[in-house]
């Protein structure tokens, strides 16, 4: 298989920070998911929060205008809101050009996008702002190599999507800085490269380079340094498969920690699809780890309790962690600690 | 994961037959071999060849000028040739120029792309003919959805790339055709789509959209006709393995063959990779597969054996098929008859 040279589209981008959360008219808190998720996991990067009128959600930041967030540092207003459909409100337009002009850039996840609005390309231009679709890879990925690299990897396997992945390795790189220990959370989707500023939305990357653009995200480092690999998709999941093999191989674990939701009775929007038994899925992905990494181990299991009550989560856990031998916890509700001390 | 709106482009197109195949100034026979492989598989397309001076590559064609393959019902030019760096030669391009003049289409599967070449986009739009890069998908592909499909798929599943997964796929399908039974051959790669006219560029596909791609090409079916699915990469090979879980998820094969060349030493491009055992390849690819398929079988071994001499040939395949306790032929040496008779 070779390259497709229209595939290739360049330009290097990262996300500047500090950042100024847009919540604009969200109706409920749910669908600022976004902005709470980087509110919760990177609070440092958030100067304040922009509201408009009717905003039913409140993540508990300032409430800024642009130039009082400009004058406070921010650098980029991050969309952090999704209305019905995943599209950008006419009601946010007004506001989006107000910010270009008041000297920030726009970085949005939604399904469209703001380079496709031409009032905004056009006030993009002439101030000279970005605007960054984080759904558009930025990188001319190479073929991946396979070459071992120096340092440590840790990536999250799910049984399904959406089941705790993101959170999984957010909540591990948090408890290794906790413990004064090197890590990087190496975010591979959408709502984790608004989180960190960078990453590579795996989804969107054309088939022949996906591999290659996980060895890129995840590079030589110190000995000692653990990347921790958002997982994506499931092995189990025929939608997905392909993007889930690729970041095992082009990740090239050293540890995974298995990702699991126990309330999910069928695949994601698949309703013809069970999910597989934790057990099964480490009898399917260490195997194909090992084809890179003849060290891989799957290390611990992660649990996302949030639809369980508290002794219900601790029961859960308990059997797991029985049934597979392995360290078993909810990372988000339980802390990491345990997790982390796998990784040696 | 959701879909990048960025990345559907849009244009239903199939390669319009007869062929015209132009083989330029091929300095040897080894650098026509999309052409070959054209004229080998589906002579009745082919009108007849176009060469250059000093050509060194003849497929036994008639030799014909671009007006007279005109008149002789050609409606495209194949690129079949592909000279160092896969790149279009400037002494190609007149004659290029010309074949669109002359109402020909143009088709290529080079790196380099026909419609980045301005004088050829423009030459092609006034004279209403089309350039066709086969590299570039032209269907804007669905996410699978995993539904089963009526009809019957047969998948190779390599041990490497470039071990004979698109010769094995086609020499099945000759046979079947010969059995006088319902088959189509489903190309999934650049040379593959050069032969039948339409495929699936799946190496140049959006991740999120592979599987479903595949499903697009290999849709229901009568409940006897068999798909013969060409394979790409290797689950074992860490740069393309993501490629070939997702058609091994979209494809849902009924029946897998294993295919294998038994003199590589290393893995493709990767010398620091040992080619798997056939027996590891269909521990792994087989639980995979059964994930959207259960009733899905390993039937049969495909080996490459073009290195070996008749004697080793027929040695190596009784070896195989005794470890293997599969049915093990080459089926370009020793005919497709024992594959397809595995396929119920």
């Amino acid at each position: 298989m070779v390259k497709s040279a229209r595939a290739l589209k360049v330009l290097f981008m990262i996300i500047q920070s500090p950042y100024l959360l847009f919540l604009g008219d969200a109706p409920d808190s749910l669908s600022a998911k976004v902005a709470q998720g980087i509110k919760d996991w990177r609070p440092e990067t958030c100067v304040g929060q922009f509201r408009q009128p009717g905003c039913q959600a409140d993540l508990g930041l300032k409430d800024l205008s642009l130039q009082d967030a400009v004058k406070a540092g921010a650098k980029t207003l991050v969309v952090g809101v999704a209305n019905r459909g995943g599209v950008i409100s006419d009601s946010w337009l007004s506001v989006f050009v107000e910010a270009l002009e008041a000297g920030l850039d726009i970085a949005s996840g939604l399904h469209n996008l703001l380079s496709d609005i031409p009032m905004l390309v056009e006030v993009s231009n002439t101030r000279n702002r970005k605007l960054i679709d984080v759904r558009i890879p930025q990188v001319q990925y190479p073929i991946a190599n396979g070459h071992p690299r120096s340092g440590k990897r840790c990536l999250a396997v799910g049984t399904d999507c959406s089941v705790g992945k993101m959170y999984t390795a957010l909540a591990m790189d948090k408890a290794m800085h906790r413990a004064g220990r090197a890590s990087t959370f190496r975010p591979t989707g959408q709502t984790g490269i608004l989180i960190t500023g960078d990453g590579v939305p795996l989804d969107a990357v054309v088939a022949d380079f996906m591999a290659g653009a996980v060895e890129y995200l995840t590079p030589d480092n110190d000995d000692a340094h653990w990347d921790m690999i958002e997982g994506q998709g499931s092995l189990f999941h025929p939608s997905y498969s392909g993007v889930t093999l690729a970041l095992i191989h082009g990740g090239a674990p050293d540890a995974i920690v298995l990702c699991h939701e126990p309330t999910r009775t069928h695949m994601r929007g698949l309703p013809h699809y069970n999910l597989p038994m934790l057990t099964e899925l480490r009898e399917v992905a260490l195997p194909l780890a090992k084809v890179v990494n003849p060290a891989c181990k799957v290390v611990a299991v992660s649990v996302n309790t949030a639809a369980l009550d508290d002794e219900a989560a601790i029961r859960y856990c308990a059997e797991v962690e029985s049934e597979m031998g392995l360290p078993t916890v909810d990372p988000y509700r339980h802390g990491a600690t345990r997790l982390i001390a796998e990784l040696d």
